[in-house]
């Protein structure tokens, strides 16, 4: 687990500012559920049951109830959604949160997580798994990612099993023939044609792959309709269908996504599962949804996000009688919608420009005896170093020199 | 704990957006900590000890190490600081976030809760006292209390101290008085005086309290130069010195304060604590800081707060052809910064028109076989029922119309 400090935290909160902001626009509504969970409850999805123990912080609380921290924020929508029968459908929401993975540490993985969650749930048209990637695209546009930086990789449960039984790979290991398969590019056709053999699973499907180690396609593709409405909005360029994508096939019913970026561990992912709901038993409701990586988008992005200081000028009063006037004024300042720090330190012009370059803090101010009678601060702008008289009656004009 | 669902979710969301808005303006910078601790961390806070493992989530992960969930923000803080020591000075941070506590449920009291915390570390200022109180007065203010609806209540370790001096309580009895001081309002001032009795603390300090259950000053008040800032500054008016507030003195070196609402507990409260991150193992380092209660805040604001639809328009196309227009059309729309939710239910005008009324969406646009023929869509204000065309070509007209 890890701290993040003021710039990074910043850029954090930026990326998810940058996700809700478009989740809203497209309808979307909050929903915050707890942290901790019935452990019962957390080990209902997928192939969860007991072993799922190891893999999440598991524990009993003081009255020996098993509790656990959750591990993604579909569990809790799908709880949500099965105990509330009423909801008005379309039930679109988003989340922000931090869930928990009890993993072995490694590089870029961390135990706590924070991942942004939209998903439709209600609707079993193909308009809601579209929006769903729609927006993923416009999110990682709006990162600041470009055309050749990022694909959402597409894939679909129905179209696997379809290749699957026409290569005569029985319903039952069509998830582990493709786990297989996932694996070409790392170790090999010739390991991945023993790992299938020991699985035994039937090794047709290998003369079915193409150079890039997707299946030739000789059925009817149930991801047509879907490609055909992104190639009429534009959107075919940042979508590419990928039948070696496998992830959590015990769970989802349709389509599948992933946002690969270059270099860099898929930073998001998702599908449509509509038998999630009734397996908390809710009612029957289809869903699809998908999930960024809060941290991993970070990571790809760190260095290219600036964050401007919020505060543009700090407030260096010399002197008591100076001191006692600057709460008031740098108040003005702020109510007039310019943030402005003053110094707590009683310390003097250089170590303030020290302690403003530091944070960013683009100007300084300052209000010493010949200010106070003049009725008029001493602006410097750090980068020109520039300085100019800002009378006390003039402070409206602040936010406009310091927004140039 | 507790699930915020959309309405609900928003308000708690807009709370945090005002606390994190005023906290930036004054300089504060974000930090985001773990939620799960070493448990000897945890332990070490004021009176906590291993009797803190009945309060808080305590548990062991698999690799048997002792864990607990983080039950404030102030720890991890102290943490942060003492294990950075080259920190630039004043470190200004807020930090909202999940805390837990294993308390019996009662109302309004959740085992997840969210704090809102903004500290400075590293000046011993008055003026850093004065900051923390005057921004918890503009987030109240800005969050809507008006003057009367709120008081921020301050106190002094050092003050309780002379006072409790001059009237012979021992000072390690010094907390158990105030405590029992506290509950003149609710029991009387005879039933005090038998529990101040029985702890074996002397009685003359219930001569020296006036009406309201305040001690008459006749000592040299410390908070005298703090009350008088904030009276040049016009703030006096939502303070107020109040002898019976003894929160965590255990642990608050100087100022104490709470934020008071009309019939409600608490929202809100902190202080001086200039001994915590040295018992962190840190350089000395003087504190000042405070803490919202974002719960407490959205069960006293809830109902007066309404959150605008961040959608302006519902998009019900009607049929094939205006579906597939309308994918396009609906991405213009918020491209040019409207927010639009197109109907993924393929359902008619009137079931449309219930779902936008539920979710506070003001508008809807219909594109059926004529729109598409005038290329011009129907705009619907649900309030007043007026419609009107819009061409295709100025949807850029739309952000004022819905605007107004």
């Amino acid at each position: 687990m890890q701290d993040f400090l003021l710039d990074r935290a910043a850029k954090k909160k930026w990326i998810q500012g940058v996700c809700k902001q478009v989740f809203e626009s497209y309808g979307f509504g909050p929903l915050e559920t707890p942290t901790v969970e019935n452990f019962e409850l957390l080990a209902k999805k997928g192939t969860g049951g007991e072993a799922i123990k190891e893999e999440i912080y598991y524990f009993k609380d003081n009255s020996d109830r098993e509790l656990g921290l959750r591990f993604d924020l579909t569990v809790p929508l799908a709880r949500v959604v099965a105990s509330n029968p009423n909801l008005t459908l379309p039930f679109k929401r988003y989340a922000i949160g931090r869930v928990y993975r009890y993993d072995r540490p490694q590089a870029k993985r961390y135990r706590e997580f924070t991942q942004a969650d939209w998903d439709i749930l209600g609707s079993p048209s193909l308009l809601a798994d579209y929006e769903i990637l729609a927006i993923a695209i416009e999110v990682m546009k709006k990162l600041g990612f470009k055309e050749n930086e990022f694909k959402i990789k597409i894939n679909d449960r129905r179209l696997l099993e379809e290749v699957a039984i026409g290569c005569k790979v029985a319903k039952n290991k069509i998830v582990d023939c493709f786990r297989s398969l996932d694996k070409i590019d790392k170790i090999g056709k010739e390991e991945v044609e023993k790992e299938l053999k020991k699985k035994g699973i039937s090794t047709q499907i290998l003369g079915q792959l193409n150079a890039k180690g997707l299946v030739k396609l000789k059925i009817k593709n149930p991801l047509a309709p879907l490609v055909q409405l992104l190639k009429a909005n534009d959107l075919a360029k940042f979508v590419e269908v990928d039948l070696s994508l496998a992830r959590g096939l015990e769970y989802y019913t349709g389509t599948v996504f992933e946002v690969a970026v270059k270099d860099s561990p898929s930073v998001g992912g998702g599908g449509r599962y509509d038998k999630l709901v009734e397996s908390y038993g809710g009612k029957p409701t289809p869903a699809v949804g998908c999930s960024f990586g809060i941290e991993r988008l970070l990571d790809s992005l760190e260095e290219r996000i600036a964050i401007a200081s919020p505060v543009k000028i700090l407030f260096i009063p010399l002197g008591d009688k100076a001191v006692e006037e600057a709460l008031g004024i740098s108040a003005k300042i702020r109510a007039l919608g310019t943030g402005c720090e003053l110094d707590l330190m009683n310390r003097g012009i250089g170590k303030n420009i020290q302690y403003a370059d530091k944070k960013g803090i683009p100007f300084v101010t300052i209000l010493g005896d010949n200010e106070l009678k003049e009725k008029a601060l001493t602006l410097k702008n750090l980068k020109t170093g520039k300085q100019q008289k800002v009378k006390f009656a003039d402070l409206n004009k602040l936010e406009k020199i310091v927004g140039e």
